[in-house]
This record gives C-alpha cells, sequence and structure tokens, in this order.
C-alpha cells in the first residue's frame, strides 16, 4: 500500500536557522499516517484515544537530506508494513511537488499494539491490518 | 476580502485533556493567514524572511466556545482589515465543516510593518495592502 | 499572589525570522502556570486529566512589546485573580533577566471550571482556590 | 564529557493519549543539547544563527520504553561524541529524577558542520571541538 499527502510549510514548522526544525519533519509525517488512516474510514478521535488498544511509537528515525523552506510544497509518501502480531512500521519518503526525484528527507516510525492500561501487548486490531495490506478498511 | 481555509486537527495539536492545546489555535490561524497571502501570490519564504520589511504580530487574542478533538474537520474564515499605514489586522472565525453555523472559536491578530533591522514603523508593502483589498496581488 | 518562574528561550521557540513565533510566547506562560500549580504542591498529571473538574483556557490574549531570540534568559512574572466560584485569570508579565524594568511582553489567560464531560460549569476546587489566594495548597 | 539536564514534562508536550507526543522527545534532547552548549560558554543566539557555520542534524532517532507523563521530573544525560573534522553525535538517556535506574527513553543526533549559504561541509569550529572534548569552551 502506497499513500501519499501533500503538505506545505508552515512558518511555525521552521526554526531561527531559516528551514524546517528538524523534530517538526517527525510531525509532518506522522500527519501523513493520520491522513492514511483517516482514508481507510478509521475514526481518527476514537483511535487514538482508544481504552482498549493503542498502537505508540517505540521506535522513530529520520535522514534529512535537503532544507525545507516556509511555505515549500511537499509530497509524503508513506508505506506501511506489517511486521508482527502485534507490530507494524511505517516508511515515509519526503520529496518537493516540484522536483519529485529527488529526496528531501527520509523517516520510518515502528509501533506496537498495546493494552494502554497494562501497557502489555496485543493484537493488532482487524481496521488496522486491513489499512497495513489495502490502504482500506473494508468495514468503512 | 474573506478567505477559507479547511484544516484537520492534528495528533499533535492535542493535549492530554483529549482535545486541542490552546496554543495551537492560534497556529492554525496563522496557517490560513500563510495560505491566504500564497493564494493572493505572496512567496512566504521572502515575505516571512525579507530583510526590509516585517510585519510581525504585536497583539494576539483568541476566545475558545467549545472544544476541538483530533480528527475533525474545520473551516477558518479569515477577514483582514487595513487599519493605517502601518498596521492590519486579521480576524478568524473557526467552525466545524459538519455544522458551520455554530463558533468553535475565534481570534484576532494585529500586525504592524516594521523595518526588521531598526525594528521601526515603516509603510506596509504594496502587496499587502492589494491583499488587504481584494485578496490577490496584482503583480501576480 | 506572584510567581515567578525562569526560562531560557528554546531553538524549537524560533521561527525563520529569527525570533520567538508569536504563539509559543502563550506555551511559555502556560509553562509558568503549571510551575507554580506544581509549586503549590498540586499534582499535574492528575490535575490536567481529572475527570470530575477541568478548568480550560477560554480566553487568551497577548502583546509583543519587543524581539526575544534564542538563548534569551526570561523571567516570567505571574499573577492570578480569582473573578467568581468557577471562573479565575492569570496575567503574566515578561522580562529579560538582564534588564528586568523593560517588559518584552504580557498576557493573560482566562480559565473557567466545568465537569469535562458535561462541558457544564461547576465550581473551583479546593486546591484551586488556596492557589488563587496564598500560592500554596494548605493540604500539600 | 556527560551533560546531564533536568526538565519538567509540560502539558503543551503531550497528546489525546495522555503521554508526551513522539517527536516532543526529541525536542527535549535538542534542550538539553542546548543547555550543554550555553555551559560550555557558547553564545545560542550566535551559534544558530551564525551565517558561516552552522552543524544541521543529518540524522536523528528515539527508542521509547516507557510513557512519559505531564509533571514527571526528567533527566536528561547527554554525551557527545566527536566523529571526524566536520561531523559528531549526541547519545542521550532520558531517566525519571525518582527512578534514575530505568531508562524511559533514548535517542541520538548526528550533525554536519556546513556553510549554510554553500550547504558544502566545512571544519567543526574550534569552539565546538572543545564543547565536545571537555564540555566547555577555553576561551569563556
Amino acid at each position: 500500500m502506497l499513500f501519499t499527502h501533500n503538505y506545505t510549510v508552515r512558518f511555525s514548522d521552521t526554526d531561527a536557522a531559516g528551514v524546517v526544525y528538524f523534530a517538526n519533519v517527525l510531525v509532518m509525517c506522522h500527519e501523513a499516517y493520520e491522513e492514511s488512516l483517516a482514508a481507510a474510514g478509521i475514526n481518527l478521535k476514537e483511535f487514538f484515544t482508544n481504552s482498549s488498544t493503542a498502537v505508540p511509537i517505540v521506535h522513530a528515525e529520520v535522514d534529512f537530506f535537503r532544507p525545507m523552506f516556509c511555505g515549500d510544497e511537499l509530497l509524503i509518501r508513506l508505506v506501511p508494513q506489517h511486521l508482527s502480531d502485534n507490530e507494524f512500521e511505517v516508511n515515509y519518503q519526503i520529496v518537493a511537488v516540484s522536483f519529485p526525484g529527488q529526496k528531501l528527507a527520509k523517516a520510518n516510525t515502528k509501533h506496537v499494539c498495546i493494552n494502554p492500561a497494562s501497557r502489555k501487548r496485543t493484537h493488532l486490531p482487524e481496521l488496522i491490518i486491513q489499512w497495513l495490506h489495502h490502504g482500506y478498511s473494508a468495514t468503512r
């Protein structure tokens, strides 16, 4: 499954060096992840505040190849990967709309499904498994 | 001039009370302001890092009427107002796409045009005066 | 009650104009509010996620007098004011540690006590009334 | 060189899942890095807006072991490592003040020294080399 999200760099994303503050690139990637979940028919409010299952990020990494500036129009390409009964990862590539052949950054987030009360691992919900494999929810 | 911007509430906008963190409502409003400038043909990177004129915010205020949640689809309506040779303000109303008759929040930012080096007041640039009155730049 | 909080401006607070991004001044003020609550013996985790009472911000405003830069050492002076059975406000003044006679910014937040489930107004908790009047909790 | 920074988790750091939003852990680490530079006598405003040399982050990663909540008092332990004429990395460990034997998160940032105009690699400035090896600047 491949999902593409358009993102315009905001003034609030930048820092006094004139470019996007490093950690905000991960915030943009998470926004693309949220959009792909919503496009699959997942209710974001319920998903992120669910009391029986949560899929917190246990690892994140990001590589920066070129600076990004306020107003830049970006494409964030997202590919999720099913790893196990209770784990998945998401890979992200960021390019400029005007020059899509050149990577500006790439990132990865790894998620583990837990019960938020016990913090113990539990099976991924069916909605997420459908999103991982088809990019949509059959129950939409 | 009236400009409308669509905004989806992000997980990063929320706080542990489960709703949008108060200061992030002003960030959303600034994003709508940036979009309206871009729609008028203003180059955001040049505009926000210009060495001869800047229009920093000297006052901001926001009223909250109802909570906003992750995934909520919002409309931000923006109306700028020309105040003087070197001042303008922008008024914002935020409503839900699904229920546009009910205000969730309203905000206001007041901007003064200065020379960023001397911090002295200077005339608003012509591009901003066109945006204030027509919502677009004649030189676009 | 007067409470003073020391704050060093962070790189993440700044934007591509080289100064603190306007909405982050309200984030700094909220940090001073949190510190004053903690100094009064209030448990922040419980306070901000309490299921029976919450004191969300219904109005915030901020005035900017001089720019703030990365690394600047600031003092945030906070004075809360008891307004009614279910309302209080907090006034903030921000100055540089090195030049405390000159205001860099001032801000105000107005809070209403509600039941977070019904969103109806309810009486301020005793801990907050003690904080408003004495800056500490008698039950600490 | 080992540097330790105290950090209290802020309400603005949290998200609707009730814990610290993942990317904000990297923001906290960068704050510890800024504090260690300032403790070494480096002027942060000049350092982060210098027109001849900059040390942007080219890679960042973070692992999350346990959730962090609003009000939690943390210790961030930072160890920088000199890699080459134009590169260094910083390793971070985050623990609770109340239970310092148990890691909550760990992170790493890799920095490359460039000329910000040409974006070409250049030698690390002497001040940074001193910070890397002694944690202070001899010219302080």
